[in-house]
């Protein structure tokens, strides 16, 4: 973690925004909603608002808070994600056939452990010996907008699994077509360039040591790729073609039967998709999401390009302007077309940009020392980085050395595509 | 079906009865509770709730009611179990992915069911035209009952797996161990005997047609087996002897780890087990319950016993008292030691009784000419015949001639051993 | 097992020719068609040899021979086949991953046990003490010859299922298309009769203890289903239409994606079939082999008929010639059409014939009380019977009291139908 | 692919080498050997001699050759690996169901093509319009050479899973052991340097374009880690503490209960291991084998060292030198403890080194534009660089730059273990 950058009356109020904006996004579910698990790749609503407070719990209140009663120890496996080295997470596969604790028991044990954290920092002052625990509380707080993410994505995996196709939101935004700005490819200098957090701020150990390297001039295209360009590609037999595939993309498309991105569905002729909103015909100029590394390896491939690497994507970024973008924040929880502005437009929000870059530690990398070394490091193995948040990210969460990283396969999260090609 | 039992007025009382109780049964239940399936077998109590309205309404209110408007037509595909000449079902194994129709939703659904069913009763009267109204309704309520057992078991199997093992319902009854009747052999006559429904009430297709058969003389155990004799069998490797077990039951066992009945656990050393009133130390004169068909006939090939058939077990009731016995409304939930008596006991009620029969159509069945022709036919294979009901069975619904059948490696229902063997 | 049906020195000729058969079946292989195993249920036909000399090793050699040196003893769990009582058999699955012992190795066995017991029977006389040993003898030779039909219809899985669809011996016979007898109804008795075995010669444990029972009066079909009486029902979409189907046939009809038998193919809109001869035209009025019991019961319902009970057809064999036959010796592994006679045809021969009873144990059966005793008790549950011998069976190996068995999705044996109904 | 290295008579010469070293590695070899496929990454020995043969046949002869008849053209999808631009292959994991072709007509094949081969390089001058076919007859023969390691090491699973444990070659080398030299670490300077293959002789197309990079300082083992050390790991827990293992190694572990590399094996408390010269006690200094990516890289966790990258890795072989090396020439087939030396020693042979580098294309990289375009790059997807050959790929093979892959979790390969660090 890098320096805490809030103050430390600040950092309650960011507790506290935090913590109500978890409970806002599950507002219009119901408690049904909160229980099931459509896939072992998604946690029930209810396990996510537990687990967050399970992690300040677990690595803050019990080491810290001499005196602190847990809410209920039977709780610790069910809601360990991952974390071995405090005892053996509950199987994750499982999470949706829990239908006890209750939603009611999981709200009222958010409160107990907002009652400690609250008490905990209204105590702590800036003292040096105290700043652990400002950078575990900072580093909960993004654990939980992580999560926040994650929530959102995981909502619409189980309303979108639902024959009754629920609405999570109303989309309170015009509906009419707009047309994005045209495809522009964008040169950017090549040369010797840093990668890496430069150290202002917080960040993940993910994101260090920034590190030197050299990179070729590149193109990156402006926007990113829309869904009548991601048509054309399907039209074009796109799913039919191994050719255009990494080999296990094209085991993927046949074990699976994909034909188009997730929620995409067929009917009477037209692709209609699945939005938080409900399921609506598909909008051309929207950036294309819901597909898997595999799919925009191939899409890619197909149009005669290639994906950009985290570090060009990066440098990319470093040069352009970032933030702001359609974030989570929008409320409108799906890509926008760019409609206007110069320069790489959409590298924050409407969609994580997979990268052609695999998960793997930066020259010199080193976990977090203590408990919460198992955060990122242990998934440096067979994924890949996405890069610039989604629709779904909280916008105070992301950086332009932020890595997300999924395996090839996975769709579900926003994700989409921006290409790139060498000069 | 048989001849209609009840009066017209009588229906409409015993349809507003059954569907209560069904109610009744969920009162302990957390919305949350409705929601999960922890097994393929298990359906949710939702689910349950719902697929009994609409096998009314797809039977009776749509077929025969002018103007019936269904309450959604998108819930005919959710909740038809298996019945493929009207429509196809949603997939069973995925009943625990659906987080709506919520509760409140299903309870509606039931509403609406009842007001046009009570309508209909209401103006239904005794004439021969209406004869197959009155048939399906009872088979309704038949049908509904069977849910009402289902419902109980995958009640149990929910809370039972869940790692803070919550309470259905207090045990209100006295814990001290009680001492049951000793085991003593009943001499059953043989020679021609006559099997099946005798045609006075309601009776299901496959109790038909009725028909003479041969028997042996036989010995029938006098009651079930306790767990304190399954325990003997257990600590002598009983479950670690291949020689004791059917092939497939000897694949089950290793492919599934069993070491015991369903729901038991040993800690420090004792055995204890889940009931609906929570875990506890296992009561060692309670017949043993939960155990496969496999584990029925292990257990019965140790002692040097056999299981009775199905014409056995029919024929020995026919002599003994049946009726009354440890049903679902005694609201304990759990099978009891016989404490007196003589002859063959606790026939009714308690466990159903794993019988060595497979589950055949008998010479000259005809399934139901109509759309619940699917009811029970095409289930006849692969699986084995229990007789005489469960502590989770309805008094009401239970009859001798009546046939449960479940797959030879099922332990979830209220299954247990009674044993027999030739003179 | 019953008497011993030869004298002495008939059992050591019996013995040679039994052993000389298998081998001759094994000649039109190649060494790589001895090793493989094409699904769980196939055996490699080296695996059969081994077998069949193992359980005379084991069963007689090695108990009864005093200073017999087995050939390798690391062969024993290796080729046993089930036999918990002496030891864990090899995983049947992983048959076909063993190159080792080679071919040549297993015919060194097959000499080293052949002498073993031939020195054996040359000094064994009919003194009383000696029964055991004859009996075994008989098993032995009983066994040899059901893993014979195995090896045929495991070398047609093997040959049937590789691209380059290699001819195991050519069709000697007429190619001509012949026309069969006319489907006839004969009626047979009802009244009280006996089954089983009624002790003349050898028999299997399974088929005992002969015992009397009531049966009503049906029909039986005079000869056996043909291939063109099956492509009515597949053109008429008996495949599609689950309402003609068992439960878990259904299931089975989907997971599998069965169209049509095992070993047919569609091809630029004809029919072709995989037999021992090649693949060639369907033969339209041969009987149609290589169904499952749920493609013989979803026939059955589909031409409102039903399959004979086994206690029937033992009945009606019982008053028609049964032998002889079209079977293993005939040379020609494929059924044939009933071209003449009165009566019930093509009982005995051709293919084996699903009955609608389950594999259960007659009243008051007994399995063998020694090492042998897991030979057929143990596999009954969850297997229907069939009935009369194949075109793959030694016609010395076949009874009218046989009691064949296999799961009810099964289809690799010479499996066939013959209908029946109520009078 | 680069330049063609040899001359026209050269090549010719090498061909006839290279095919006939394919031949004598399947000298030992029964004819049942040819056929088994112990695992879906298993092929069996005579899938591999067909399939280089196709190679041929495929990319060479048939489009170059005119008049050239195919020896069989049902072969061409059954040896097609997964070029799905020739067509659709034969379904990888059922290679070993295929006893047909017999070993004999693959000999067959072999010769045809032999003598096309032959009869075009006879004819075939260094025109530059023959220089496509002189690249394709290099590419071959590589991808012969590469199948003659998949040949040993598949041969090595074939025997090693065998419960006869057979010997593939006795070892005719000193049994008694030896002392490897001390670990020392080597500085390797950092600074910008080049990747990729120089542009001398052929290579494949994975390992260009050759690219310039900055690199650390590092230290590198002088020698691989040995049986004896990775002991340690095993007795200190290793295989039993998930905070030593990424998340997906951890996975692994428990899914396939792994507690020692493949093959080893622990017998009356002492460990040993299966070699293609039987089964024997483990030598404790030969380095170690047969560990996956995700055994390496845990050991390296908890040994508080790394593994290098694969740019390290070939910086480092620069300057030090490569070859010779224990290649499968030395027709040892193990690996062989470093005796004496100074600098980084075994970087070539013995055993293939995991680096810490996922195989991703180098910046720039273009797939071979023709036919044999699927060779590398549609499987750059989570996998893992190996580099340096091993005890079982032949010494002409290899090159500093060649860069191998794996799954992380493949065991079965030559492949072992060195540890970098951090200066």
């Amino acid at each position: 973690m890098g320096e805490n950058s809030e103050s430390v009356s600040g950092q309650l109020e960011a507790y506290c925004r935090v913590r109500r904006q978890s409970e806002m996004l599950c507002k219009p579910l119901t408690v049904e909603d909160y229980v099931v698990q459509t896939m072992p790749d998604v946690s029930p609503p209810k396990w996510h608002l537990a687990h967050a407070s399970w992690f300040f719990e677990t690595f803050i209140l019990v080491p810290y808070v001499s005196g602190y009663r847990p809410f209920d120890v039977r709780f610790h496996p069910l809601f360990n994600s991952y974390y071995q080295g405090v005892g053996t997470p509950f199987p994750r596969d499982r999470r949706g056939l829990l239908s006890r604790p209750s939603v009611v028991d999981i709200y009222r044990y958010r409160r107990h452990v907002d009652e400690a954290m609250t008490e905990l920092m209204e105590r702590l002052d800036d003292r040096a010996e105290n700043r652990d625990i400002h950078l575990l509380i900072e580093l909960g707080l993004h654990h939980e907008q992580q999560h926040q993410e994650l929530l959102l994505t995981d909502i619409k995996h189980i309303l979108g699994n639902n024959p009754l196709v629920p609405v999570y939101a109303e989309d309170r935004f015009a509906e009419e077509e707009e047309v994005p700005v045209p495809l522009r490819w964008i040169k950017v200098q090549g040369g010797e360039t840093a990668v890496g957090h430069d150290g202002n701020g917080f960040c993940f150990d993910n994101e260090l040591p920034r590190h030197r390297m050299r990179m070729n001039e590149f193109l990156l295209a402006n926007r990113l790729v829309t869904n009548v360009e991601y048509l054309e590609f399907i039209d074009d037999g796109g799913y039919a073609n191994p050719l255009l595939w990494l080999a296990d993309g094209w085991a993927s498309v046949q074990r699976e039967g994909w034909q188009a991105p997730l929620y995409w569905r067929k009917m009477d002729g037209a692709w209609r998709y699945f939005t938080l909103a409900g399921e609506e015909p598909l909008t051309a100029e929207e950036p294309v999401c819901h597909v898997s590394y595999f799919e925009a390896d191939a899409f890619a491939t197909w149009a005669g390009k290639r994906l950009p690497s985290e570090e060009e994507w990066e440098h990319a970024a470093g040069t352009a302007g970032l933030w702001p973008g359609n974030y989570l924040e929008s409320g409108r929880f799906r890509p926008q077309a760019a409609l206007t502005g110069e320069g790489v437009l959409q590298l924050g929000g409407d969609v994580w940009e997979w990268t052609q870059s695999a998960y793997r530690p930066y020259p010199g990398f080193r976990p977090w020392a203590n408990a919460v070394g198992e955060y990122n490091g242990k998934f440096m193995c067979s994924q890949m980085v996405l890069r610039g948040g989604s629709c779904a990210t909280p916008e105070s969460h992301i950086r332009k050395s932020y890595r997300n990283f999924f395996y090839p396969h996975n769709r579900w999260q926003f994700m989409g595509i921006r290409l790139a090609q060498d000069t």
